[in-house]
């Protein structure tokens, strides 16, 4: 058989052989890493394993509806009552260094297990069960728990929903396969809440994130012919607000939405002095090409640089860009 | 066999044996009456049929991209071209008056099909195919074309697709059962473009949606406790920003999306003077006992009512009524 299988089989028995683990996954936890290190606890509780769920950062608000989310420990709770552990498993997490400090809670000759589903994982685990075309961490999950004989009941399918559900931006981004569709339709038959998941998954907002939404819109510009729309959140923005660097999640999306834009822009000023500018393209323009030409880098339609120019040096030189390349018609 | 079944093979004689057919859905068509409106089409013509699509309204510019859409006539154009049909094919239309001016197209002797969702329907077809446990006009159209052995290319299920994501707030609502998600998983192997439909159909705004967006996002004010969020509207509002009743699409969700709020509020001035009141309710009020209370009608979670008082009088009465259903615990 192929190698996959190999080191399914590994993983299989990484969690068969041993008796009890470590679940980490990366620091400020999106909704696929807490809904995974949660599945892989539903798992073990399954097969009667014992384990500790670990994250350095807090499990955000909107996530904390999820069954057994209170047992996600911080690593001084972990390391106030246990020894060092020997097997971790790892969710979602492209290096060791994305997990953090919870690092240190695992012996010098701890083996890992490392499933993850981004194509920059670096294989830093004992086994590493790495699939970059699944949609999310979730989806490995799934077939996981299938090899494992582990029935999906309602508290472990919902975690898995929520993993599925986030990583594809509410099932909007182009990693919505028919794939992660059907496995949604076999989640939703084991009693997931479907509208209060992404109720509270998706659109929950805190009264900072609006102020801040409020703002970026008071800021909203377009270039003349209506292609490039930009906003701009200075830092009086997050004091005057409240508002932290985690509640942008998805500002920039209400330039690039509105009708006629191709390119929409946010720039931010960080606490450091510089200037972020996070790039959306519709379809015409490859944003990971020009903000590597700023330094940056990311995805065809999703793409940020930081730059320590001034605001208005750095605005004046992205639009330029922006506009170069929508005139090129391509990058 | 069931009496369904009869009323599917009335619906399926109904297209075999007749030759030249009117498409008609609602007027302000939404994502399913014009995705269900295009399968229609597609499904006639893969039979080899006749057909005209019409609608009384303009396709709203976020559906404009659909496969077909320029072929959906307007009844000025279908009137200068063609004599009265006598066979017509209405979808997701609670009821004849729903299609508008369409009617005075249908000869006095036509026989009309109605397939439809909408629990409200008054069966106002010859042959009514009603069906309130689909998601969508188009979940049952799915099923039709299957029954007809239409081959679901990738057209027709674009369609399919839009009216299914559209009519679950992009699978999002209370209606996203296992079946819709098994369904969509088929319809995108037939090679649907999900990021690129849920972009333009549901992340799309118009300017003036943005600018209103803002305005209400300037008047967003919160109960003591923050378990009611209200905004408002006024004339000045849609006549500054250009925007009209139909982009108000959403809004009122920014007040009920924040953290600790139960019940969020939109209140608006209409043309006529009068004051709307658009509730949407997290858990736990019964908003739609409490807008009838007022007049109106709706669903647990999202209801309206209309009110002719002053704004003042409006807010002051409904904001008392909500927090006494709080008090409640209940409607
Ligand atoms: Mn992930
Ligand atoms: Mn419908």
């Amino acid at each position: 058989m192929s190698k996959a299988s190999d080191v399914w089989e590994q993983a299989d028995r990484f969690v068969l052989d041993n008796d009890e683990f470590l679940v980490v996954s990366h620091l400020h936890p999106d909704g696929d890493a807490i809904g995974s290190t949660l599945a892989v606890g539903f798992i073990l509780k399954a097969l009667g394993k014992r384990y500790v769920m670990v994250n350095e950062s807090p499990v955000p608000q909107k996530f904390r509806f999820l069954p057994g989310v209170e047992d996600i420990l911080s690593p001084e709770e972990v390391q106030a009552r246990e020894k060092p552990f020997r097997r971790a498993i790892a969710v979602d997490a492209a290096d060791a260094d994305r997990m953090g400090i919870t690092w240190n809670l695992l012996g010098s000759d701890a083996d890992i297990l490392n499933i993850d589903h981004h194509p920059t994982n670096d294989r830093f685990g004992t086994v590493n069960v790495i699939d970059s075309d699944a949609a999310a961490t979730a989806e490995i999950l799934c077939l996981w728990a299938d090899r494992l004989q582990v029935t999906w009941d309602r508290d472990l399918a919902s975690c898995l929903y929520t993993g599925l559900l986030t990583d594809t931006g509410g099932f909007r981004y182009s990693n919505t396969t028919p794939k992660v569709m059907a496995l949604a339709s076999r989640l939703l038959r084991c009693g997931v809440d479907a509208s209060g998941i992404a109720d509270r998954a998706l659109e929950t907002m805190t009264r900072e994130q609006i102020a801040l939404v409020r703002r970026a819109l008071d800021s909203l510009s377009f270039s003349e012919d209506g292609r490039i729309g930009w906003m701009w959140l200075k830092r009086e923005d997050f004091q005057e607000t409240g508002a932290d660097e985690e509640e942008l999640d998805g500002i920039v999306n209400y330039a690039r939405n509105v009708v006629g834009v191709d390119v929409g822009i946010l720039f931010r000023e960080t606490e450091e002095g510089t200037v972020k500018a996070s790039f959306r393209s519709r379809e015409m323009v490859d944003v990971g090409k020009l903000a590597q030409s700023f330094g940056g880098g990311g995805h065809a339609r999703a793409a940020g640089c930081s730059l320590s120019e001034s605001g208005e040096k750095v605005e004046r030189a992205v639009l330029e860009q922006v506009t170069r390349a929508l005139q090129g018609g391509g990058s």
